[in-house]
């Protein structure tokens, strides 16, 4: 579950920088000019790294041994609120995907990597206000963003959106963007609640995915190759294999969201719970 | 430069949540219930790792072979815009702190910080809605914030705010988040460029504070343990070395924004370069 960075390695030779410019001249003057030279990176097998959005340093083994029926009972009023959302936000969106699991996970994912990142960018400027720690959650917060980013650039290899699809994700992504920015303004409490509501659906949604692939309604196809450097993943996985992955992902956010609106709960601030750092 | 990881063991046994809960046993029943567990993090030499905001894995040896002096001639109108914006904002900030440069300084930070995070989010959001890959960049802006954060976490330790001081960063704060937000989404070539600037300012300012100690009209106290854990001073570092590796920090902040701008200048998207992760 750990993640190992491979060989990283920053020494800027001379015999780089041609490399560089070989490869791409425009780039390469400019960034020969300001002294950034790209450090090579390769995999532990000696092979080129091929991704710029992510490093060997950000890839793991998710800990598939979650527990999938995971459910945090609403107690307080701002629980059954949250819940109540996200139920109405579930019967919205199945009628709008029915049965195209693809594409509903691609869709969901758009919309699951806003949270983490306004959280964290919302703890981050208060820690500089405030001249105070964190405790880890602002990280944490974006580590959770960057995760959910990763599944969507996984998602988009398998399925391919159309227009109105785009559209769609233009216009949600406004609206729910600025209400959760909101949202989190006014209560961190109800906003980690909520999304862990949310990721709860997300892993009855990943489950049924998973269903359609071993039933063969959903053609189990070969993973990405973005997701087999991703989540260290053997190469011959498939479908499957990422489907099960992301699901302990979500099964992990879903955990530490509610932890966060837990410590609210408890009339406390994050920082004085040290975050969850490199959960996976 | 690079960043080593240490010890990360993220195996939850039983030996570690017993552990834990006699450790804070209000967090840990929520966080057992949740089935989070800390793992102990150490330090190279084995002793155990005191912060929660930064992991082992996020401290790094700067590289402090930098040109001062390097400076981006405003070419654009852009260029000249942000340049003259940047030097107004200068003489403000001189009128304002003459020669207390711990508190310049710490002032300085809470604003640093900013423009990273900002650049990442919408960089974030973009990938989001358009489903395209950030090339590094999100993380490379996201990573300078956090980098910028932890220099005023410094600073703090050195120099303590007054009210009047935390009122002033509270208005400018909220000024600065809003003005830069929309400053980014109308042309991030611009904005990029005037963080260059800054960061130009920001290399003077500390080359100020280091001249200020060594003629001994700044104290050179010893370094706060904060700065030792995260830039892998000696144990006996002084505010000298503090300031020398903040100050590269700031000349390699310069250059990504410079050489950022440069790449919208060309006409070109940030993806098309591969973004200066882990540049310090």
């Amino acid at each position: 579950m750990s993640s190992l960075p491979e060989i990283k390695d920053h020494q800027q030779s001379e015999e780089k920088k041609n490399e560089v410019n070989d490869a791409n001249h425009n780039n390469a003057v400019i960034s020969s000019y300001w002294g950034i030279t790209r450090p090579k990176v390769r995999r532990e097998d000696g092979t080129e790294w091929p991704w710029n959005c992510f490093m060997p340093w950000d890839s793991y083994r998710a800990d598939v041994s979650i527990d999938v029926t995971k459910h945090h009972t609403p107690k307080s009023l701002t629980d059954k609120v949250a819940f109540r959302s996200v139920k109405f936000l579930r019967v919205l969106s199945d009628l709008y995907f029915k049965e195209r699991y693809g594409c509903h996970a691609m869709m969901l994912e758009t919309i699951a990597a806003v949270p983490g990142m306004v959280g964290g960018m919302l703890l981050h400027l208060k820690s500089l206000r405030k001249f105070q720690h964190s405790g880890g959650w602002i990280k944490a917060l974006l580590e959770e963003a960057e995760n959910e980013r990763m599944h969507l650039m996984t998602m988009v290899e398998l399925v391919k959106p159309s227009w109105h699809e785009r559209l769609l994700i233009f216009t949600a992504q406004g609206v729910f963007f600025n209400a959760f920015f909101v949202f989190y303004l006014l209560s961190p409490k109800a906003a980690h609640r909520f999304v862990g509501y949310l990721e709860e659906e997300a892993v009855i949604s990943y489950t049924q995915h998973l269903d359609a692939i071993e039933s063969g309604k959903v053609e189990n196809v070969p993973a990405p190759a973005i997701a087999i450097d991703y989540w260290r993943l053997p190469k011959d996985a498939t479908l499957k294999d990422v489907v099960t992955v992301i699901r302990a992902d979500e099964a992990h956010h879903r955990d530490v969201n509610h932890f966060a609106s837990d410590i609210h709960h408890q009339g406390k601030e994050l920082k004085e719970a040290p975050a969850p750092i490199g959960y996976h």
